[in-house]
C-alpha cells in the first residue's frame, strides 16, 4: 500500500515536563498540536457555521461515525463527495469508530467477538457495527483520521471483565488494520483499552504498538472514575506510547484536565464539554463559570469574559447574554457555543505558546493554583 | 418641542405605477425603500447574529414593545443604553406598540377606553398598556421609529364594531401624540384601521394625517380576509397618505403581497414569514417553494437556490440542509433564516433597482407571473 501522505513533527519539547510542541500535516491542512477538536456529533459544531468554527481558531473538528452512519448514512455522504465537502469544512476530520456511542447505548446494545449489535437511538432498527464496517464507513467519510472500533471498558470493573474486554479491543485493532483499503490520506489510529488497571494498561501499549498504528489514542477513561485515578492512568500510560506518533486523549475534557494531561505529553483532545455547556448556558472564564441565567446577570453591563476577544465578549452584555438564554432564543446558543469554543481554542493557544518557551511545567501550575483560586 | 432628525426624501418615482424610491435618514443610519425590516421579536432576529444581519443587506429591522416590556423590561434596556445598545444592532429600530401582540392573545385581553388589560404570556401576571405607557416603553428603548397604540380591528367585523374600534384607535392615536417628549430623535407613526370599510379607512387617514405623524402605516391588513379584500384595502388608501411621509403596510406579506403593494406606494414591511418559515424548514426561491425535509432532496447536490449569493446557497447542498433539518440541528435554523432574510433582501433590491430604472410596473407583471408559473 502506498504510504501515508500524512505527518506529524515535534517542533520542541517542554524541558521541565511530557509536553510537546508538534504539526500534524494531512492533506486537508495542518493542526498545532497540542490541539482540541470540538466535537460535530452529526456533521455540524452544534450552533456554528463551519466558518465561525475556523474563525475560532480550531484547526481540526471530529465527527461521530455512529451517528453519520445511521443518519444520513455514509453512502450518502460518500456519494456527495465526503464529508468535507458534505459539511463544508475543509480541514482536517477525525472520526470516532462508533465504540462509544454504541458503549453508550446502554442496554440497547450487545458486543460479541464479531461486533456491536445495537438498536438504533431514532427509529429503534437493529444494526451491527463490525471493525471491518467502521472501517468501510470512515473511508466512505474519507475523512483524515479514522479510529479503530474498540470496546469502551466501564467503570467500575473488575480485572477479569477488563482483562477480557482489552483482548477483545486488540482483537479488533488487528482486524480494523487489516480491513483498511485506504493508506494514503487516511490515517489510523489505535485504542488504548484496559480499564483502571495499569497492568492491563501497559500489556494494550504493546500489543497495540505493535500493530503500529499512525497514531495512538487513550480510551475508556472519563467514564465517571475519580480524577485523581484517571490522571495516574493518563500519566502512567502516555509515557509509553511511541513518540513519534500523535498522543490523543479521547473524550477529556475539562480545562484542568486537558493542562495536566498536555504535561504528560498528549496531543491531541476532543469533549462535548465547550459545546454541550454552551447550551445549558454555562459559559467558561478564567475568573469564574459563568451560569449566564442567574439573577445577579441581570443588569451586568460588562461583557461575558473581558479576557476574551471572541464575537461575543466584544460585542454583549452579560444581561443580555442572560437575556437571550432566558428567552429561549436560538442566538444564545450561538453566543454561548462561539464564545465557549473560543475560550477551550485560546487555552491551546496559551499551551502551545508556553511549551514554545520551554515553560509549560510553569504555565501549569499557575494555571491550576488560579483555578483553584476562583473556585475558592 | 425641537424638530425630528429625520429625513424622508423621495429619490425616483415609477411612471407606471405610485411605486416610489426614498430614503430614510436616522441618527442611526439611513434606509433605502421600499425596505423590509426582519422581525427581532425580543431583541434579536432569530437565529442570526446582528453582524449577518447586517451583511444580509438588511438596514433596518423591527423589534416588539410587547415582548421587551415583558422581557427584560424597558427600564432595564434604557439603564443599559437603550435598545440599539442592549442588541448591537447599530442601524435604526422600529418598534410597534405592542398592539398587535395583544390582538393576538385573544382571551387573555380586554379592551377598554383607557387602554388594554391583557395577561403575560410568559407568567400570566397581569398588565394594562395604555397609548401613553406604550410610548413611554418606546421612549425607554430609544428606537428610531415609535408606533402609536392602536386596535386591530378583527376580521370579520361588522361596520358598527369596525367603526367604534376605529374611534378608540383615534382617540389613542391624539393621546400617543401628547405623550411623546422626545421628538428630537424618535419618529412617531400613526396607523389607519377601519377594517375592510373603505369608507372607515378613509375617515382614519383624514383624521390621522390631520394629527400630522412623522409617517403614516396601515394596521388590521392580513388578519385573516381573503387576498383581493387586502389588495383593495392597499390600493384604495395608500393613495390617500401624503406623498412626503414614509408609508408602511404593518405586517405584510409574502413576495408577491410586497410586490403588489410597492405599486400602490407602499415604503416599508415587516413580516415574520421569512424567519418563521426557516425555522419550519420552508425556503423561499424564485423558482420554487422549497420545503427541505421531503425525501426528494435527500441525495440532491445542488444549491438551495442557484440564483442566491448567500453563505448558505453558496456553501452547502439540499442534502446537507434537508439533513440538519432532519436530525435538528440549530445550523438548519441558522443557516435557512440566513437564506430566507437574504432572498427578501435581494426581492427588495430587485425592487428598487426597478423603480430606480422607471420599470417598475413591468418588473411586477414579469414577477407575478413567474410566480404562478412556479406554482403552477
Amino acid at each position: 500500500m502506498p504510504p501515508l501522505k500524512q505527518h506529524f513533527r515535534i517542533l520542541n519539547t517542554d524541558p521541565g515536563s511530557a509536553a510537546r510542541l508538534g504539526l500534524l500535516s494531512t492533506v486537508h491542512g495542518e493542526v498545532h498540536t497540542p490541539a482540541f477538536m470540538p466535537v460535530g456529533t452529526q456533521g455540524t459544531v452544534k450552533a456554528l457555521t463551519p466558518d465561525t468554527v475556523k474563525s475560532l481558531g480550531a484547526e481540526i473538528i471530529l465527527c461521530n461515525t455512529y451517528h453519520l452512519y445511521l443518519r444520513p448514512g455514509h453512502r450518502l455522504i460518500e456519494s456527495l463527495g465526503g464529508l468535507h465537502r458534505f459539511m463544508n469544512w475543509p480541514g482536517p476530520i477525525l472520526t470516532d469508530s462508533g465504540g462509544f456511542q454504541v458503549y453508550s447505548l446502554g442496554k440497547l446494545r450487545k458486543v460479541t467477538r464479531e461486533g456491536v449489535i445495537f438498536q438504533s437511538h431514532i427509529d429503534g432498527s437493529r444494526h451491527k457495527i463490525t471493525p471491518e464496517l467502521a472501517i468501510e464507513i470512515q473511508e466512505a467519510l474519507n475523512t483524515d483520521i479514522m479510529m479503530c472500533l474498540d470496546e469502551c471498558t466501564p467503570w467500575p470493573a473488575g480485572f477479569q471483565e477488563a482483562e477480557s474486554s482489552l483482548s477483545l479491543t486488540l482483537s479488533w485493532a488487528e482486524r480494523s488494520r487489516k480491513a483498511r483499503t485506504n493508506s494514503s490520506s487516511q490515517a489510523l489510529y489505535g485504542i488504548i483499552q484496559g480499564g483502571m488497571y495499569l497492568e492491563l494498561r501497559r500489556r494494550a501499549v504493546e500489543a497495540i504498538t505493535a500493530m503500529d498504528f499512525d497514531g495512538y489514542a487513550l480510551g475508556g477513561v472519563s467514564v465517571g472514575e475519580p480524577k485523581p485515578l484517571m490522571e495516574q492512568i493518563v500519566s502512567e500510560t502516555a509515557p509509553l506510547l511511541p513518540e513519534d506518533r500523535p498522543h490523543y486523549l479521547m473524550g477529556v475534557g475539562t480545562p484542568e484536565d486537558i493542562v495536566r494531561a498536555v504535561d504528560c505529553g498528549i496531543d491531541l483532545f476532543d469533549c462535548v464539554m465547550p459545546t454541550r455547556c454552551a447550551r445549558h448556558g454555562l459559559l467558561f472564564t478564567n475568573a469564574e463559570k459563568v451560569v449566564i441565567k442567574n439573577a445577579r446577570y441581570r443588569e451586568d453591563n460588562g461583557p461575558l469574559d473581558s479576557d476574551c476577544d471572541c464575537y461575543t465578549c466584544r460585542n454583549f452584555s452579560r444581561a443580555y447574554l442572560r437575556h437571550l438564554y432566558v428567552a429561549g432564543e436560538i442566538l444564545a446558543m450561538t453566543l454561548n457555543t462561539l464564545h465557549n469554543i473560543r475560550y477551550y481554542m485560546r487555552l491551546m493557544e496559551q499551551i502551545r505558546s508556553a511549551i514554545g518557551r520551554g515553560q509549560y511545567a510553569a504555565f501549569k501550575t499557575r494555571f491550576l493554583k488560579d483555578r483553584r483560586m476562583s473556585e475558592a
